[in-house]
């Protein structure tokens, strides 16, 4: 029986490298995003991750009777600038609504569809690692993502049995918008997004090689070699 | 001239409790909350801590010409349930707009706000150091909480200048409310809100008393007696 795949954010850079590879292995895909990914078996289009949003979600997958055996948050944002900036309260609701509505929803998914010794997937950052003064909002967003990783893989979180949680903490992901915002960097420093959708599918289609329940991995990539560190 | 101390949950148990207090030591107090603080010297009331209500904040305070030494997050609530709970998506929802747009819009005054060499205190949680699987949003928010404080007490944060931030991180506080949710605990070991008016009190008064900025403070109270441990 084939494996399924569920990511919030599955019309996104990331999130479409991963349906895509994952297809490519055979897997069925469901993507969750505000617009439609036509590769993807299942495509639901959201207009937020709101609770009604998602309580609408999770009528679709029961009426389909589906389940997942990966389930990934790929879905999030950026937006800098400290707490005296004119576009400072706009930008706290942005990476609230970006980065943790997005995590906290796919823990919902995560508590209603991964399958027992499935895998869920969080999306932080590595900057979040230490005080984030010049992006103060996106800082504090990411650093909830991180405890609710950690609080998500003890054992009475809500999540099935055996089931294992993990954060990816990326610095630079190679996607387009960020070589247009940031064209005169080294982009072999950069996170190629196929190495994090290989790493993800080693981790779905081989339970020994994932990281322990709650790892934080920070994804270090130099002169085009990748590697994860767990914090 | 006299000092001006700054509460968002000016009207709430602790809030209350320290407005009183620093009225009672000659400061000018400003209650910003739900509902009015009637012994506040001013009082603005607000229907949530969202980018309009604080900018009619803002536009208050800016006409008054008012300014403040000590501004304090007094603001927050607490929901428990893990990912797989009924009320989980209402739970998120409500910490995110109690404990964090409050800590967020706190942060918000402050770069408005606080003079030069001002105090500026948030509130976290002792709990949320350590993962929080059963009080899951609550937990989160509060991380973020721990993270802003961090964040805040860099230079280039867009708080004023030799302004502190610091973090109190209470376990449980000796309240009306908890004594009704929690009849059977022994009171001995909740911390009094009058001792922590009385310790934000001398970190306002005497700048030399002050923690270092960012510290985050657990606050434990073991018969009666309640110290403040840098975390």
């Amino acid at each position: 029986m084939s494996k399924n795949l569920l990511i919030l954010g599955g019309s996104g850079a990331l999130g479409s490298e991963i349906i895509t590879l994952f297809k490519n292995k055979g897997w069925k895909t469901i993507s969750i995003d505000f617009r439609d990914n036509t590769k993807s078996d299942i495509s639901i289009s959201i207009t937020s991750t709101n609770a009604s949003e998602l309580h609408r979600v999770e009528e679709i997958l029961k009426s389909t009777n589906t389940k997942a055996d990966t389930i990934v948050c790929a879905a999030g944002g950026w937006v800098g600038g400290n707490a005296a900036d004119e576009g400072y309260l706009g930008s706290v609701q942005k990476m609230i609504d970006m980065n943790l509505y997005s995590a906290f929803g796919t823990a919902f998914l995560g508590s209603k569809f991964l399958n027992e010794n499935g895998l869920l997937v969080l999306t932080g950052a590595n900057a979040a690692l230490q005080p984030t003064s010049f992006m103060i909002a996106y800082g504090a967003t990411k650093a909830a993502t991180h405890h609710l990783i950690k609080s998500l893989a003890q054992p009475d979180s809500g999540l099935p049995n055996n089931s294992t949680t993990v954060g990816i903490l990326p610095i630079t992901l190679d996607t387009p918008i960020n070589r247009t915002a940031m064209p005169n960097s080294n982009f072999d420093d950069w996170t190629p997004l196929s190495d994090i959708a290989n790493k993800l599918y080693e981790w779905s289609s081989i339970p020994e090689s994932r990281p322990t329940g709650g790892s934080l991995l920070s994804i270090i990539t130099k002169n085009k070699v990748t590697t994860y560190t767990p914090q």
